[in-house]
């Protein structure tokens, strides 16, 4: 499964804030560490992120050639198969961390806007591809875009919202387009490697912890350390700004898909929008695995043997293998990496030069995405 | 199948310029129309792109994660499946191109490498996703990418490229790099606009001359209108220029596929690369069947109902296709029609204001390009 993060990521935390979960159910900062302040302000973020970049994503994705078009509306979630309104997009996350790293080197918001609207384009991009390759028909409960048009359809039109991304980042005016568009070429390319990773661990029985590691920091980190950093390029921030940006960006994703994998295992399908116990049915080697398997002792190795078995388990042994990951010290060892990775970005925001209102609401919404329940 | 403009060009050309094929079986200029002069300059730009742009391409290949870039050099003709040394690459049409139009501003040709690189990258990011979308399992006798590693692969190392593509270009230290990157994401989106109609025209029984015409701008002559002006955009050349560099590759790249086109039923085998009767034998809707469907009268009916047909034809009856397509005016206007465009190329050329020597250049390679045997 490519990785997303959801659609239905504000209404969950709107449902009621972190405070009714039950504490060492959660991989964020800690227990409690999100305080309702900070969902607040993170959903604030959140909604003025998706009001500002989607009239402007809108009219990127209307140049789009017409069979593009109508996949892309599609794949956002504007319309549905019929042609009627769909029920809106994802969170987008990337975007209102765009905007966020413009404020962060003291312009205006708007100064972002050409980035964010690129990053939600790449991200795109890169799941219409994922899915295909993947093999999955569905993504949150909708027919994804191969499922429906076909391959060329799904290919041509991630190809077409890679170039839209450059173009439209090009077109924003800024004297600091140029070298925001190689950023993205480069961050493009990381997120092709992870995925390409991705694939061969698929047919591998040896990967290791660090190997899967490398491969997140492609697949998931990059494109949000670039997510949170674009905007400072933009503004002609200086360099250190926008390296302590992009560590931040690097420390959530890596807390980011640490917790994905939690809840790839151990989340709630009426949450996740996954069947449960998702990632265990395709044996995926996530990193709670994959942790399990090299450091798990007994634990480990008769989670290895069932790993490299095939065909289709029953509940009961998906049960037996998540214990097994728990066993084996994989939850927990991911929960406390998941922390210890949010902390290392809150440090170093901490320890630069920024505006006070954009570090918080920056910690904010990096708590509130790794705070999810699982 | 994608366009290509083929790996033995140069050594065809080589083999005895144009003096020895029959009048009346060329499609460009006209019989006799390149001198063994224009093939001789033409023959020389295009080593002169290859040893310029080669070492450039390699090393930004060379920048890739170690599967795209195993993938790459292979589909690139550097290396072969067992790992052993490569025959070449293809002729580098677009790479001279890009050079050529630096020059044609005035500037070194080396202030063109960077387009030259990009261009090429673009051209072999559209050849990887489209073999696979088309289904070619082999081009110019060698297992595509995708049939041997894989969907995946081809994806990916697509994807790969044509990131790459905007990296190497914005690299360059140009001060005009960014609106050459801005020119080449929206080339990329034509060339996408493109091939999503070529796809879509496999299933559609009534497609007319202009839609196949438009399909052809986008699939075929927008890249190389690019490659012949992203140059003179890097030499910051006025717009004036560009804007005629653009037209003088547009109609060339018209002219290209309209012999590309009449190749895929005359050509010869041995010459193509391809089978006898290719493109019937795949019942393409090319630009001379589509033609003579429309124009044709009686033969263009019967072209139109065996068009319309399924199944495996035999040599006589690909025979008798190819015979109504020429009944129905197929190839003839086809050929005309390529010759009035290079002319309109050469003309847009003649009244701008460009050395002397890139401008004879320009003229040669064109000639030579949709002067081949068919």
């Amino acid at each position: 499964m490519a990785r997303d993060d959801g659609g239905g990521g504000a209404q969950r935390g709107e449902r009621g804030g972190g405070a009714a979960r039950p504490p060492g159910r959660r991989c964020g900062g800690g227990a409690g560490m999100t305080a309702t302040a900070d969902v607040d302000i993170a959903l604030a973020v959140l909604r003025r992120g998706r009001d500002t970049v989607t009239p402007a994503l809108r009219a990127a994705v209307a140049r789009l050639d017409r069979a593009s078009r109508e996949q892309a509306a599609y794949h956002l979630g504007w319309i549905e198969l019929d042609g009627t309104p769909g029920h809106g997009g994802g969170k987008a996350v990337r975007p209102a961390l765009a905007l966020l790293s413009a404020a962060a080197a003291g312009a205006p918001v708007q100064a972002g806007l050409p980035g964010a609207v690129a990053v939600e384009l790449v991200h795109n991009f890169s799941l219409l591809h994922d899915d295909l390759m993947d093999g999955d028909t569905e993504r949150r409960h909708r027919r994804t875009v191969w499922a429906h048009w076909g391959a060329p359809a799904a290919i041509l039109t991630g190809d077409a919202l890679l170039a839209l991304a450059v173009e439209v980042l090009l077109e924003g005016g800024s004297p600091h387009a140029a070298p925001a568009a190689r950023l993205l070429a480069a961050t493009t390319r990381e997120l092709i490697r992870g995925q390409a990773e991705d694939v061969a661990f698929e047919r591998r029985s040896d990967v290791g912890v660090e190997e899967c590691l490398s491969m997140a920091a492609g697949k998931t980190a990059s494109l949000l350390a670039t997510s949170a950093a674009i905007g400072s390029v933009l503004a002609g921030a200086p360099v250190g700004l926008t390296a302590t940006l992009q560590t931040y960006g690097t420390e959530l994703g890596m807390a980011f898909q640490l917790v994905d994998d939690l809840l790839g295992i151990w989340g709630d399908p009426a949450v996740t929008g996954k069947p449960v116990l998702s990632d265990l049915r395709s044996r995926k080697k996530s990193l709670p695995v994959t942790y399990a398997v090299h450091h798990g002792g007994t634990a480990g190795r008769e989670l290895a043997r069932w790993l490299a078995g095939a065909g289709e388990d029953g509940e009961a042994q998906l049960r037996r293998a998540a214990a097994l990951v728990e066993d084996g010290g994989g939850r927990d060892w991911a929960a406390a990496e998941a922390r210890r990775r949010i902390a290392l970005g809150e440090k170093a925001l901490a320890g630069a030069d920024l505006p006070d209102g954009p570090r918080a609401e920056l910690v904010a919404l990096g708590r509130y995405l790794v705070d999810r329940e699982f």
